[in-house]
């Protein structure tokens, strides 16, 4: 007989589409997962979560064990914060109360530092990880969700009770086996800050010309001039990670701009967040990068005028 | 008795908004002009010009000498190029056609090197000027045109029969009489190429983004992002100009900064081609510069960036 081993107990702390997505997968698999919502909490008590996804079919979660405060959800061994990081101010409070103690708390979210801040106000017990989702996958209405393609989560150490090494590497695979048991590809990574520049490679083009060219990826693929401008603002990703210490692999983003001009047409996370009203996630994926790399005397001049024009459009619709 | 003086035959090729406006206030002044026309042709035959000034009052010309062709044109003196830029391939035969012999054409438009391309077809015996326009002045209908501030033009000399030094001198200030007879400010520049870099210093910034970011100048001015990206522009712009050879005054920028901030608001000349779904200046007022300054060792990544932003979404447009 096989022996009986205790499963830990997820919680996901913001349930959107990224959220959504891996604790319905997590679930599936058996976890004990629990979700927290906010606006969408009646609609899932009552109707669950669905994935419609174009790599694993027709998904649904019917009995969802959902929160609409953190005061209500048992202690969690892992928390998969799915929140936008312009609601992080936000989201420590919930943290904190739903965490077991040692819980591994994982930002699975885009952009440079998105850690730093948190960390200044969690406990000193608790683990604080980072997780890079490589995956197309957006919200279409309260609790169903669109994955179109991907979805490896590859996982750093931030911070926490673990000392260098061995803990720290212990502590990681152990979120990639939880990702691998739902059949989900993940890779633990050796410094998580490398690996935050190398997702800006994508990011900082793609997310904000989105919004401010209103294109998705096959027109912007498909335009010289926007071509040009895609591969000066990933040089200079690259400029920046080098000055930051991280030499990223040698034709990192010519690969990664030939990839995406081979992926089905899509639509950045930043802008379903503009056409859906939601603040722009400006500081992780602009503002702070920018910081950085200044502070190691590299400027990024196109990526600071698509900063303040980003920021202009965010500012206007916002007071508008 | 006075004498009697032949004043110069005008002939305006191109009349918008600018060829409109200067073109009715040398008729009012007494100059013979005649203006040439495409799709307004018959409106403002039947119902003269008109333009509403905030600085004359209520100006207009019931009786226009107006020209479907430059075929049916006398041969003018002076020839006031108000056409876009956009549009230059096509203004050549028109002005060759319509030139007295040794006429002075005076291409009254924005950017760089919009006479050079001219030039090439021009006759030798044909003088040619470039005028800068400082003035706030746009179409509102056929034949209709509001002025809201401003009107100087400054006139320097491209190219022609005239040698180097007294004769161009002359020609330049015969040039700026015929303004001034007209109420209107105008100076002679000894450095057409200086003149245009440093009306660049506006355009560049104020044009772009006007179209990109959907915006007069007064919430352009009144953001902290916007605001930087208008001054990172206008220090790429001097420094594009001092790397051909052309050192702008100690302070200029942030004195037209400044003077943008206390102007009424206002809506570029780009703004207006986008909204009527006229192509944008973008060859002279980004292409041109990026080009002059690339070759003299001075990149401009801000401007870059903004002009292919502006190419993508002009290329978007016109293919939708």
């Amino acid at each position: 007989m096989s022996e009986i081993i205790k499963k830990p107990r997820v919680g996901i702390i913001g349930t959107g589409a990224i959220g959504g997505f891996y604790g319905l997968m997590l679930a599936r698999a058996g976890y004990d997962v629990h979700f927290l919502l906010r606006s969408e909490f009646s609609a899932v008590s009552q109707n669950g979560l669905r994935v419609d996804s174009q790599v694993h079919g027709a998904l649904s979660l019917e009995s969802v064990q959902a929160y609409a405060s953190a005061d209500d959800m048992p202690a969690c061994d892992w928390l998969l914060v799915g929140a936008k990081t312009t609601g992080n101010n936000g989201v420590a409070p919930a943290i904190i109360q739903a965490a077991a103690p040692n819980a591994k708390v994982l930002m699975l979210q885009n952009g440079l530092g998105v850690e730093d801040d948190l960390r200044a106000v969690l406990p000193d017990s608790l683990h604080l990880l980072g997780g890079l989702c490589f995956i197309c996958v957006h919200r279409t209405g309260p609790g169903q969700i669109a994955h179109q393609a991907f979805g490896a989560v590859n996982i750093g150490y931030h911070s926490g009770p673990a000392a260098e090494g061995a803990t720290r590497q212990n502590i990681v695979e152990e979120g990639a086996a939880l990702f691998h048991t739902a059949g989900i590809e993940s890779v633990a990574m050796d410094n998580l800050d490398r690996a935050r520049w190398q997702k800006l490679v994508w990011n900082v083009p793609y997310n904000g010309l989105s919004v401010l060219l209103n294109a998705s990826t096959t027109p912007l693929m498909a335009d010289p001039d926007s071509r040009e401008l895609i591969q000066g603002l990933m040089a200079e990703v690259v400029q920046g990670a080098e000055a930051c210490g991280h030499t990223l692999p040698e034709g990192y983003a010519e690969q990664l701009f030939k990839v995406t001009g081979h992926m089905p047409d899509y639509r950045p996370s930043m802008h379903h967040d503009f056409v859906e009203h939601r603040p722009l996630e400006l500081e992780a994926i602009y503002a702070k990068p920018l910081a950085a790399a200044l502070a190691a005397g590299c400027d990024m001049p196109k990526i600071r005028a698509l900063y303040h024009a980003l920021a202009f459009i965010d500012r206007s619709r916002r007071g508008g």
